[in-house]
């Protein structure tokens, strides 16, 4: 059996599974595609973690994540852009697709999003010359609007899109279906990323209702209310047939069931749902 | 002194009071302009309710709420259509400046978004004639994306531009803070809004860090993240100079204290912080 077009984000497993253990399952099921966290790579080790892709041949159609750019001083906002350097090179290490980044929300104190917004576009023009010379793509991931505050004051796809145009070659987007499912400009935007050769990534989870955590109670595609296939067609259409990429928090049920079953279901749903 | 430009919003202290009660405490303090909930006028009665507020002089800036269209036969959506049509009877009753809604999110068992905001659009506009022949002006208050299952599919001050606009005359928008700070497109939105004439109502409250429940854990203007005074800028320059409304879900903390503390502190935060 050829491997499906499913990348396992290993947040998704986080629980179960240290990196190699997780590759380890996803390969026993055919799954060739991953995309690891900073954390999880630097729990087993750059090195370590670079020879398992390698001697798998596997996929990385990210890693996650660079950003959290905005900071209240300039210590912070330099500390960021250090950090987001190292993440470049891991990802260029990896041979990642590209970075997906949460760009942060306000900083301490702040409640000022447009300046907040300013300093996203200073980081990321502080390292994209770096990530253009290392060939890698930087792809900025709109997260809901609920995270305005703490996470990503970056909150559509068309302001992401902006956000591209503004800086350049290099850019794109992670179109992640739990951030965007709600916005009626959806479609349209779909089909500008793909006009504009923004597409990056393709993240799926569902939207449970009722959702108990705004963080961690991310659904199991079909068991919420995002019509996946509908956003997988507008982004075939608009030019992207990379893996669907499988991201799921959720503390209180798919985190506590075992791995292989995790996996199992993961790959059942995407054949039958999405 | 005379009245704050501040409008008590019942649902703020509907855990406090009922709505003769909560009258008296806005009497007390100063405050003029209230907009009650139908269960709060449906509790003391509709005739009772008027008498308070024509004895009173009361400015209602809205009735809450109409609204909740979609559903998944065409009984569920006539039935809902009736229901407006009362809203709308016992909004003029009431002599308030508008009928607020809060549109509905996806009919059970439905993960189709744009046949959601199509049964919408359809409902008001089945309604619309019987407001204008009232002279009632119809408020769309689009919601925060998190709510677009379970609420209100209408989740952008664009998008419910852009259904006022098709909708046409006696129609336009109520906007909360809560709702919309997180928008990219706010300050233009809220130009657009006032250029086409639409602005009914203008809501406040604060988005708080943490948040640590859905609905019921907004906060008191100045505990959270929200440049309220910079969205109430836009709105002036936008032209609506009507008070500001304030809207406080909050189960575990405003909901728990003595009446006259909540309403003090929300006049002088209204005076201090917006």
């Amino acid at each position: 059996m050829s491997a499906p077009n499913l990348s396992m984000n290993l947040a998704t497993v986080r629980k179960q599974y240290g990196f190699a253990e997780a590759v380890e399952e996803c390969l026993r099921q055919g799954i060739t595609a991953i995309s690891p966290w900073r954390d999880q790579v630097q729990a087993i080790g750059l090195v370590e973690a670079e020879r398992i892709v390698r001697a798998n041949g596997l996929r990385l159609t990210g890693l996650c994540r660079g950003g959290m750019f905005p900071a209240a001083d300039a210590a912070g906002r330099q500390a960021a852009i250090d950090d987001n350097r190292r993440a470049i090179d891991e990802a260029v290490t990896l041979g990642a697709d590209c970075l997906v980044f949460v760009v942060g929300g306000l900083p301490q104190g702040s409640r000022d999003i447009a300046a907040a917004r300013g300093m996203v576009a200073d980081g990321l023009a502080a390292v994209l010359p770096h990530a253009r010379a290392c060939g890698l793509p930087l792809a900025l991931e709109p997260l809901h609007p609920m995270y305005a505050a703490d996470r990503s004051c970056l909150t559509t796809l068309a302001s992401a899109l902006d956000l591209c145009a503004a800086l350049g070659d290099g850019m794109g987007v992670a179109i992640d279906t739990y951030h965007v499912w709600w916005d009626p400009d959806l479609e349209a935007q779909i089909a500008r990323a793909g006009r504009e050769g923004r597409i990056l990534a393709h993240h799926i989870c569902d939207w449970l209702v009722p959702t108990t955590d705004m963080l961690l109670d991310r659904g199991m595609m079909g068991d919420g209310v995002i019509d996946l296939p509908k956003i997988r067609r507008w982004i075939e259409a608009a030019g992207f047939h990379g893996p669907q990429e499988v991201e799921i928090f959720s503390a209180n049920n798919w985190w506590l069931r075992p791995g292989p079953d995790v996996i199992a279901t993961c790959l059942d749903r995407f054949h039958t749902v999405c």
